[in-house]
């Protein structure tokens, strides 16, 4: 196909590994510090190396498992299509690679970072600002590169009657190839969520309440742990997510562009539409880098210079994307591409919108959190009260701002809001997704430096370094804190919107599977009746003749039960996940009071405690506390999906959609509100450290620990992944299922 | 009509409330104590009574309000029926009656019932328990007296082509009825929600934990809101909500049967489906009164056999109802009579599951409370976390329930799954949640009893009678518990139910506002472009063309952001309640802290406390905060109906039940789980009274106390009076959408 539209995408996924490698380098010659520092980093490096290397064996398991499934669906029963094996373990080892490098990257970082605190905040922000955007660039150069090979791969092997038809093949075929991310996404949130908060809480409980030392405390056996949590949760965990949410929308939009305009003057926009998705992606990438150079930091800055630093270099890149997505759309000269950048506008804003909301609820600039401190004063339970009030109520600006950009996004791209344009509309919601994401190489730099800064103020605290070093980290990780909360409300907007792009693309699976069936038996009867006895018969069908012949409408019992299922499914993971914490963290609790009682000396510094005994215990209850709640997300779709067909997965992943997006801003304003509380209360607000208002909220901040870290993020998943999930088992779901 | 299937309906519910007066005046006949006991009872009435005074003050305004709004709807705009406005007031009229009775009674009786604990444990159940009877009578009765008045009404007035005819007119202005009896709901659930736990936190954060007095001491100024608010939130708030269930359910059974049985065999069996869920409740009333007389205490009983004879009265109504419906379909003729039984049956047994289920949650014999108790030992947030967690995993079993007795309802109503008798099937839910509801006046005595010896054991408390009544009085109260716990159940379960079923009607509601529209302007257009002219056309449009016409599929993006609203607004109506309870609350710890300081010897027990003040602050702060949740839930249906129309209003109908009811059961359940943590604690576990895993279950349950008294049932109003709302603004929506 047009070479002129393929070739800026791989290139440009090599020019942002090529970048990712560069910032590796120039981080790597910066000073580790004294012995002691390297000796810390070596543990916290170590661990978390080890608890990537076990993860990896166990996800390897469950891909050895599942490529199985896959082959069986492939070769055996022929519902699926024959890449599908291949593409799922190269996507879940692309994945597993970006997760590699940026934990890598982060580990060698935290010393070096602390290192150059000793000299100003600014040095310490360059260090592990750019280590930051190696995660960032590496996240989106790996996903770009994948789509780029197999599209390349693809469009050599795909053979079809017509370039429309095989435009057709290939998107929907390489919508099923998110799976493998989606996996790798599903155990780094999970597996990583549990770790981090069992070593948390573990560490508090045991360490700051009962022991009563203060936080980072080298004598406490949980702490190197906690200082690996930060690294396998914040970075590797929300790499994965965001990863996952980049190739599912990439791959969503081409699907529906695809399927938006086959039927539009012969397909001759088709290409044009498909390749829209990944052409501005690929200028995002670009824009990001250029975004990453304008954040300077002048020697003897301020936080808040700083914080505008940073918010100048995603604002450029945002600017940019905007104005270049223009031209692109321009040059790909699609029939409607106002209405279409239109939809690209309003998911960058959307995105935007969200990360201000949420930074709204959670940062202790604003009342709701100080309405939290505040509420210290009459002890924990006001303060739990309280800060739940806050996360219930913060739902509603996310998702008015999810539902206005999706109707706009519509709108723009279809012309109207009624369904007579409805696959232009769809292509809208699914380009919107892309539209918010296009930036990430930048906002997931500015969110996976959070964890490098805190491991630094560790580090320092550890090595005993001279206090101002530790203010200065304190004052980089409270800027975290702020782009962390950007950033955490991004990656649940941008799950959001692309569960909604893959929940649309749905139909083009379940179109797809039915050819298959058509193909296998040579005819295909719906469940109510309908029969097709050809392909062609098929292509002439639209989606809401589809809808129509599943039934998927809110009167069907199926569809109103899987609501539900969904709604529920929702809130019973977020308590396996909230159990899977408090059972792990007992266990670290247990590993912590056993080493205080039988080495000795541990309390007055003359022995080191045992930090690798803690590590292990974390990686062992993180693997084993995982697997529950994973498999229920990738087994209720498909058990539900054969039991009850389409209409019961359709209603399914909307009601895990609609309660999961809620639920999932819930939890994470709600904690982040908590920490944040917390800390204004440190600032010295209602009686300060060691007030009695201080322990409430210290109690508030540890219930917010697996809402914020472990339950919450990992909805970001659940929408994705059981959306990802359906549509890679819609041939099963269309040929077998009973009712 | 056919006046032998009329007559037993009045009937049975005059029966109802003879019966409920003689339990009053039996009642009544106790004795009341002596001259403190007396004093202290006035002291709680008054400040009840005074209470549903302002209560209905407010109410009878925004009545008085809507009112006239609903006469511009129906004789301005001519898009609603004629009777709306006198049936909505006479509705919110009857439902008042209801609460004003059973609310009277109750504080007659606490006195009594703390007096007869004092001769024995029997002795107390017995007038507790006939006053619980008199709410749960009174409900019932008020509720099909209600219907059998308008019934005979329309049925004297109506004007139609036909029999059918006239049946369908009747049955969908009927389904209108119930928007009285919500709004009451609404208003006694929100506005006694918050007074109860204002009063109980406030009381608790100044008595308990800063002056170190027991519960119920006399010398807490709030002590008497605290036994007020058991009044107004656990017997009138939870009267009113079942009540709405009740008449919602049978309002909605009622139009869902005339809609199944229009066209089959020209309308022979539609008079007889209509009627079957009236007379099934005549009958349930008939037979709550049998098992009524079944509980029988046997002097000296112990708490186990009390328990055991409660159980007994409400089985041997369950099995009396399953036996007589069979009869009654029986006589009714309906040609699928027995897939409608199953429906029925199907209804009581989802009801018993799902009460079942939540013993188990909430109940400290079992596992997941012991479990909450066990994390007393590490203190307070892993409390928080473990209470949070069991309620999130408690959402499984409910929603399964419902989800498998929806499926089952309609399956056998419809003698399938598919939707070709689609009808039948929903006819079928509408059925079941009549089924589930038909033993309400046995089961809500069970529940209202509750509240009535925990004022028993406040008035023992507070009139120093002798150590061993309070005993008594416990062991009833912890008997209350167990009871409560699976009336709350029921109360989730039967909301969600009736809510499916009133959303299943809404199709009927919808297609008599388009006959409206036809005969005011002679002509209709749906969104599609689809044009009717005349109400023949109409007739012969089948609900699944309706669905079709309006595009209320899950791929038209108006349904998806309805979802995402819908679940949404559970979550911000939890916050809204949420933070109200915590701002009345903390006016009323002002009050009682000024108290202690301003009065002198009230600690001392010297001086009384100014009582009324508290009930006063209580009161004000209830009004004031329930106002902004309750418009909401009025509002949005209306706003966002007129912005988008039917498929709108459908999702966000869809997605408020299905978030809404998952939230509920988590708020319910949680609270429940930490309410008997903690008083398995004080049993003597853990460490008992006073440790420190006291301490940490005490804050648990102070969190609770919103959870599950205010947030968790006002949102069994949301999710039914959304539709109720839909239901009634059917007309606007229609003729007014704007895109």
């Amino acid at each position: 196909m047009n070479s002129a539209y393929f070739w800026p995408i791989p290139v440009a996924s090599i020019i942002a590994l090529l970048f990712a490698w560069l910032f590796f380098k120039s981080m790597m010659k910066g000073n580790e510090g004294d012995e002691t520092m390297i000796r810390i980093a070596s543990h916290v490096r170590k661990g978390a190396m080890a608890y990537l290397n076990q993860q990896y064996k166990v996800v390897g398991i469950v891909f050895l498992i599942l490529t199985a499934v896959f082959a069986l669906l492939s070769f055996g029963l022929k519902v699926q299509n024959a890449w599908l094996p291949f593409a799922f373990v190269t996507g879940g080892f692309f994945s597993g690679l970006a997760g590699y490098f940026g934990m890598k990257t982060a580990t060698y970082a935290s010393g070096r970072t602390a290192h150059a605190a000793k000299d100003s905040l600014d040095a310490g922000l360059r260090i592990s600002f750019r280590s930051g955007a190696v995660m960032g660039l590496a996240v989106v150069g790996l996903a770009l590169l994948y789509i780029s090979i197999w599209w390349a791969i693809l469009d050599t092997f795909v053979d079809a009657a017509s370039q429309s038809q095989k435009l057709m093949i290939i998107t929907t075929t390489m919508l099923t190839f998110g799976m493998g991310a989606s996996l790798q996404a599903l155990f780094a949130r999970v597996g990583g969520g549990i770790y981090t908060k069992a070593a948390d809480v573990g560490a508090d409980l045991v360490g700051k309440v009962e022991a009563g030392i203060p936080e980072d405390d080298p004598r406490n056996p949980a702490t190197i742990a906690d200082n690996v949590g930060d690294n396998v949760g914040d970075v590797a965990g929300m790499g994965a997510d965001l990863y996952e949410s980049y190739s599912g929308s990439i791959l969503a939009a081409a699907a529906l562009g695809a399927a938006a305009f086959m039927t539009v003057e012969n397909g001759a926009h088709q290409l044009a539409a498909v390749m829209a998705p990944m052409l501005i992606a690929a200028a995002g990438i670009i824009l990001s880098i250029v975004g990453i150079f304008f954040i300077k930091t002048k020697a003897g800055a301020t936080q808040k210079e700083l914080l505008a630093s940073l918010e100048k270099g995603i604002n450029i890149s945002s600017i940019l994307i905007t104005v270049a997505s223009f031209f692109i759309l321009k040059w790909l000269a699609l029939p409607n591409y106002l209405g279409v950048w239109g939809a690209i506008v309003v998911g960058l804003v959307t995105g935007i919108i969200i990360g201000k909301a949420t930074a709204y609820y959670t940062s202790s600039e604003f009342k709701p959190t100080q309405h939290i401190s505040e509420n210290g004063q009459t002890g924990p339970a006001t303060v739990i009260i309280a800060g739940l009030g806050v996360g219930f109520i913060s739902t509603a600006i996310p998702v008015l701002a999810i539902m206005v950009g999706t109707t706009l996004a519509y709108f723009f791209a279809a012309g109207g809001l009624d369904i007579s344009n409805i696959n232009q509309g769809l292509y809208g919601i699914g380009i919107a997704a892309v539209g918010m994401l296009s930036t990430l190489g930048i906002t997931l730099a500015t969110d996976a430096y959070g964890p490098i800064v805190d491991n630094a103020g560790g580090n320092a605290e550890m090595a005993h370094l001279p206090p101002e070093v530790r203010e200065r980290t304190d004052a980089l990780d409270s800027l975290g804190n702020t782009t962390a909360a950007t950033g955490k409300g991004f990656a649940i907007g941008s799950a959001a919107l692309t569960a909604l792009a893959l929940m649309a693309s749905y139909y083009e699976a379940i179109r797809i599977s039915i050819g298959q069936a058509i193909k296998n038996v040579g005819t295909f009867t719906f469940p109510n009746g309908d029969v097709l006895n050809s392909a062609t018969q098929l292509e002439s069908l639209g989606i809401i003749d589809l809808v129509n012949s599943y039934d998927v409408h809110l009167m069907n019992p199926k569809v109103v039960i899987g609501l539900l299922l969904g709604a529920m499914m929702a809130f019973v993971f977020c308590g396996l996940t909230m159990n899977a914490v408090g059972r792990a963290a007992a266990s670290m609790v247990d590993e912590v009071r056993r080493q205080f009682k039988e080495i000795p000396g541990i309390l007055e510094g003359e022995n080191e405690p045992d930090y690798a005994r803690c590590v292990e215990i974390s990686t062992k209850g993180a693997q084993r506390e995982m697997l529950v709640p994973s498999l229920l997300v990738i087994l209720v779709p498909v058990v539900f999906g054969v039991l009850l067909g389409v209409p019961a997965v359709v209603g399914l992943l909307a009601g895990g959609l609609s309660a999961g997006f809620a639920l999932a801003v819930f939890m994470a304003n709600s904690g982040g509100a908590w920490d944040n509380a917390k800390k204004f209360i440190e600032e010295g607000n209602f009686g300060g450290k060691g007030s009695e208002a201080h322990k409430a909220t210290v109690i508030g901040d540890t219930v917010g620990d697996p809402f914020k870290d472990t339950s919450g993020p990992s909805l970001n998943i659940l929408i994705k992944l059981m959306s990802m999930v359906a549509i890679v088992m819609a041939g099963v779901t269309v040929s077998f299922s009973l009712f």
